[in-house]
């Protein structure tokens, strides 16, 4: 079994998390085989959406405290180490929201610490009850300062700052009131509601959903007045699209449309 | 019957999008009517506040199609068109901001598109029960990339990336929640309700009022630290308005104050 | 008895606000005080988590009117004094999160004007229930310009800027809804619950605490990109803490941490 599993359904991709023995930890070897994966979802336009979904009882514990202390051993106490493993983790995250598909969290059992992260790095996220979601790196000494990165710019400030500093999870229901997760459902009920949000968005006209998603985190960063200037250059782009033509004027008529891709 | 209806009471300013039969879109008369009305609002000091409403069965729809489409016909596709189309839609949302009157979305029905852009644009916002809120362009192939500038700067990222991504609605109660609306009330006290929220604020302090949205709005663009100078010194100019002097001390002598105006 | 009483329990500094008759108002003098105690806090490492409480029957209600009109008999009016004075309660804000350990507002009553800035302020609140929030200068003609600057990095736009133009107050549920508490309790358990969440930071590594407070406020500031290098940085010191590969070891034998500090 290889350690990131992919199966396709339609336009849908679904990844899943294939550790369970070490509750699907982000190590070495799972950063490089998510970040080759996002790599090759770059550029293909046949996949619409991509499900993140964990084997076994949880979605992701984080990072693999066994191997950042195996490199510990090296001569510089494992500095390099760490550098280059914290790099290729945020290059990871980041890679998603670079992606031209919405990306879909499928959150079960624990997502915590960088677990917690992939959550709040995906565009959208379903969890299942009696899901937890914490940041409890401090309760070793770790703060979870990148997890934190990807968190605070999904849920309020204060409700950050405690879950950072408290260690202390934060039941399914919590995160989606909070921002973090989109909805809530039965375990059972998991797959088939990832499944039918992930349907609803790869039914769109992928450039559409492509452009849109870029303009959403770039403008997000910008000013108002430079955010306006750009999403309406983004739209004028978008205007033009034969494809969106076609939209348009098949709405106008009351009639689906017929898209080329 | 013109496009934009006004009728004040009082100090309160009240518009309403007067082309039922088109769900209130943003058509280019619309546009221009409302750019002209926020021109002439921008130095009323006799009005204190604003309403914006919808006549009809919906409080907006967003543009309209039909005159998008027209404009299709010039030779370049009609990609200057678009340009300025969007140009002058920015610039009206974003003249809501720089009106010194708090300005309240009164919304019913629906509103979609760039008219669920007009409630996020809007200083504050009262729904009524029922009403559904959608920026659904992507349905028809064109992202609402324009209403997610105003949209992403009032609700959490997550549930802005769904309603961007899967167009559907989310009911009222789910706006008040995420940010989007202020208050929901039953439909038969909407107007009253709307117009309690503009008396309100219509009472205070024309000036103060005047000094502390613009102040609201650019503060909350800049780092703490520069917020911080910025409205220290928006601070000591409102002290120093004789009519401040007053509200202060009328308050410490416990009597109403004697404004000017 | 001072201004500002302080009592230690264990590494948990508690900071009463004492000035009940003026239900605590932020005068010259408290202000003062405040910066002196944060000023020494911010080298004393045995002080692991911070309160800051109210004596009699409110938490906060902002500024010393009476001491503000006195600063009106100058020769400018007051101008001078008045910008000194919000710059001294700027920095006073601002220091809480300069400082090294967490910060909790234990609020009760009102919170109104600069004391609604103070809950702000703080990383976390706990509230009782009952207690009432505000920033209600507008009423008097001075709109809560800096107040808001704290405000409106806690909520929602839309909920601030009702809160700033109408001047009317939230209940503690409300404001918890909104995130501007972490949590509401009963009055009779306010001290246990503010003093549990005190201790259970208190008894993480102080220096993983101190290390990812001051990156939680840098990099919420940041672009993405620049926050994740930077955020990055501060995992790769945080794991060179001998302490923190203790906590580590700790943790994969199953066994307490031994921490030097």
């Amino acid at each position: 079994m290889a350690l990131l599993e992919r199966h396709d359904t339609g336009a849908v991709a679904h990844l899943t998390l294939n550790a369970p023995e070490k509750l699907n930890a982000l190590s070495d070897g799972m950063l490089a085989a998510l970040q080759e994966e996002f790599d090759r979802l770059k550029d293909d336009t046949a996949t619409r959406a991509v499900i993140i979904k964990g084997a076994g009882k949880a979605f992701c514990a984080g990072h693999d405290l066994k191997e950042m202390t195996a490199g510990r051993q090296a001569e510089d106490g494992g500095k390099a180490y760490f550098k280059d493993l914290f790099d290729r983790c945020s290059r990871m995250m980041t890679s998603i929201r670079k992606l031209p598909q919405p990306v879909i969290a499928q959150a079960h059992g624990i997502a915590t610490a960088a677990g917690c992260q992939l959550v709040a790095s995906c565009d959208m996220a379903v969890a299942a009850e009696g899901t937890k979601f914490g940041v409890n790196g401090v309760n070793i000494g770790l703060f979870c300062s990148t997890p934190m990165v990807a968190l605070s710019r999904n849920i309020a400030r204060k409700h950050a700052f405690e879950m950072l500093t408290t260690g202390q999870f934060i039941p399914a229901e919590k995160a989606e009131a909070l921002g973090l997760v989109n909805r809530v459902v039965p375990h059972d009920q998991l797959d088939d509601a990832t499944q039918e949000l992930a349907e609803t968005v790869a039914a769109k006209l992928g450039a559409a959903v492509k452009i849109g998603k870029e303009a959403f985190y770039n403008q997000i960063e910008m000013p108002l007045d430079a955010a306006y200037d750009y999403a309406g250059d983004v739209m004028v782009q978008n205007m033009l699209y034969r494809d969106t033509a076609e939209g348009i004027a098949a709405f106008l008529e009351k009639r689906p449309p017929e898209w080329s891709q």
